[in-house]
């Protein structure tokens, strides 16, 4: 036979991901950390691979990195999972806590993979959208969970790409309002601070998601990890490949924790450009930037399109959300280097009408 | 609150994968490759690494790899994807053939990592077990697949535990039956040379994974692939993970790629050790050992549970198979180095009763 039935019906209108990643010389579209892990630690890690044994299945729980974060988060090692980048862990949660039948609550807009993972998985997604200013509507989603069918809920804190902190408070009378399971993505919480691992211990249906792929550097090399109550972990321990995270990256990502001090200067400049990109945008004329917690800022341009084109013929990779949802005339620019942020600045100038 | 809600109602009856994977001496268990990398290999791969940006994320699809990759098979870039180990890709096929509603047919005893898939997906599981001497029961399988309802099929060969290769006419015959799509799990294929990749271009329900785990000593950096026609591996695309092979593993797997001519010793090497741990195995009383195509040796003995345990106690670790459905007895050896398949052959000699 030369033909092959469909796939699932469920992919019949799921394009791809697409991370528009386009060559460029500044690339302010990905919230990468503009620097790369130093010198001194890269030669740390070079050692580190030498001692791995590329023939061998890796640990399947990565446990000596695993003890690592255990410690340095005050919790025993099996509240602790090592994840294949966050995004492993985020689709373990739909598969896990989703499904036929059960329902996840967005709060849109937001990370575009939740609600692409609980299609794939079947999973109704129920949608609480932001408020104009793209806070959560903290009241639609109490009193939405409040009817008890929701089986997870993802509040990311900074949101992504609004850059905006969920409020604590928020999340604690949200925690009491439900038993779904409710993970605080915090992959930029670094640049922030803000964290709700301290209400782990109150709280079995909270879970946390980290990941090395921004304040640390490691985006290439795909290291994230969750901390929860262990029976929640249990259930991500079902659904995961067991040898999802390799040797190497393992490896990779033990010398990176152990130096993770060595990480703060980089996180503290981010910060501070943070600080002074916003500013310098508010001041443009036409343009909205929405305050960050995080290592990007959102910013509203009319006919953001075309910015986002003209930025790119200069050679200035930013993210485009022009079409999106919610998002109409948004541009996201992660925060550089120094000089890639004055250069995005200074062409940014050169492309709006005076 | 202080309770979370179940998981989804699937995983009730799941518990996580063990490789039982122990300390020991001789690790015979897992089907790896007993040499590591060579020194001048090692010595490029680590001059590849130094060129990677960890900080940046990896190309998704791997291209500079799948394009080799592709070279080498005789095959265009878009019937090639490259995933995270072999165990990436078995997952999609669950996730986008499988799922709530449709049916997956299993041939068992075989590699428990496709039911498991299955069971996590909410995919139907039509077993179809093999006849007695573990070679398939190809006749009850195509009448199945007559019935019009199967979505998709795996067909492992040479089949883990049991060794043996499908017969390519039966593979031909299973292809012409039915549109549902046929994988063909050629992880081990390097040992006997037998692959259906000539069949591809003329049948698009025909797919075949492979993974550089077993022949190519990369079982720590997990990369596998399939090979596949455009409009299949696109379905693929569609519920992978977007970053799921970071950039160090692509870098590791594009020079032991370019260098696999180098394996072919070892190869060789493990394919006349097997030879020879079979014929020994065969003229032991009280063992009967299952002809092998692959890097591994199934044999069966009385008492195997007791076996294992004194092979354990003397530092040889091989695969408990004796408590598995249809395997009753049998323990699974990978072949070793030379010296350490002579201790496992002394070891069970002393062990066997006299």
């Amino acid at each position: 036979m030369n033909s092959v039935r469909a796939s699932a019906p469920q992919l019949a209108d799921i394009t791809p991901y697409d991370p528009k990643y386009l060559p460029a010389r500044a690339y302010l579209s990905a919230n990468e950390n503009p620097c790369d892990v130093e010198t001194e630690v890269r030669n740390e890690i070079k050692r580190e691979i030498n001692k791995v044994a590329f023939n061998r299945y890796p640990d399947p729980l990565a446990n000596e990195l695993r003890d690592m974060i255990a410690e340095a988060n005050g919790l025993d090692r099996d509240c602790v999972l090592v994840g294949n980048g966050g995004d492993e862990l985020l689709f373990d949660i739909a598969l896990a806590w989703g499904g036929p039948g059960r329902k996840f609550l967005n709060m849109p807009p937001t990370f575009s993979v939740y609600q692409n993972n609980a299609e794939l998985t079947n999973t109704e997604v129920v949608d609480i959208p932001r408020l104009a200013d793209y806070t959560i509507d903290e009241e639609a989603v109490l009193s939405r969970v409040a009817r008890g069918d929701i089986d997870y809920v993802i509040v990311t804190s900074p949101n992504n790409p609004t850059g905006d902190l969920a409020d604590e408070r928020f999340i604690l009378r949200l925690l009491d309002a439900t038993d779904a399971l409710v993970m605080v993505d915090e992959a930029y919480f670094e640049f922030s601070r803000g964290t709700v691992r301290p209400y782990l211990a109150q709280h079995k249906n909270l879970v946390i998601l980290r990941t090395f792929s921004k304040a640390f550097s490691l985006a290439g090399v795909r290291v994230g990890y969750l901390l929860g109550n262990p029976e929640v972990i249990r259930e991500f321990l079902k659904v995961r490949q067991p040898y999802s995270v390799d040797a190497v990256s393992q490896a990779i990502a033990r010398v990176v924790f152990r130096n993770r001090a060595k990480f703060e200067r980089g996180i503290m400049q981010i910060v501070s450009e943070r600080g002074r990109v916003f500013r310098e945008l508010s001041q443009m004329p036409g343009i909205t930037a929405y305050p960050s917690n995080a290592n990007y800022i959102l910013f509203r341009a009319e006919g953001a399109g075309e910015v986002w084109q003209q930025l790119y013929d200069r050679g200035i990779l930013v993210r485009d959300f022009s079409r999106a949802p919610m998002l109409q005339d948004c541009l996201r620019v992660s925060i550089g280097s120094p000089e890639e942020n004055d250069e995005f600045l200074a062409a940014l100038r050169e492309i709006l009408p005076k």
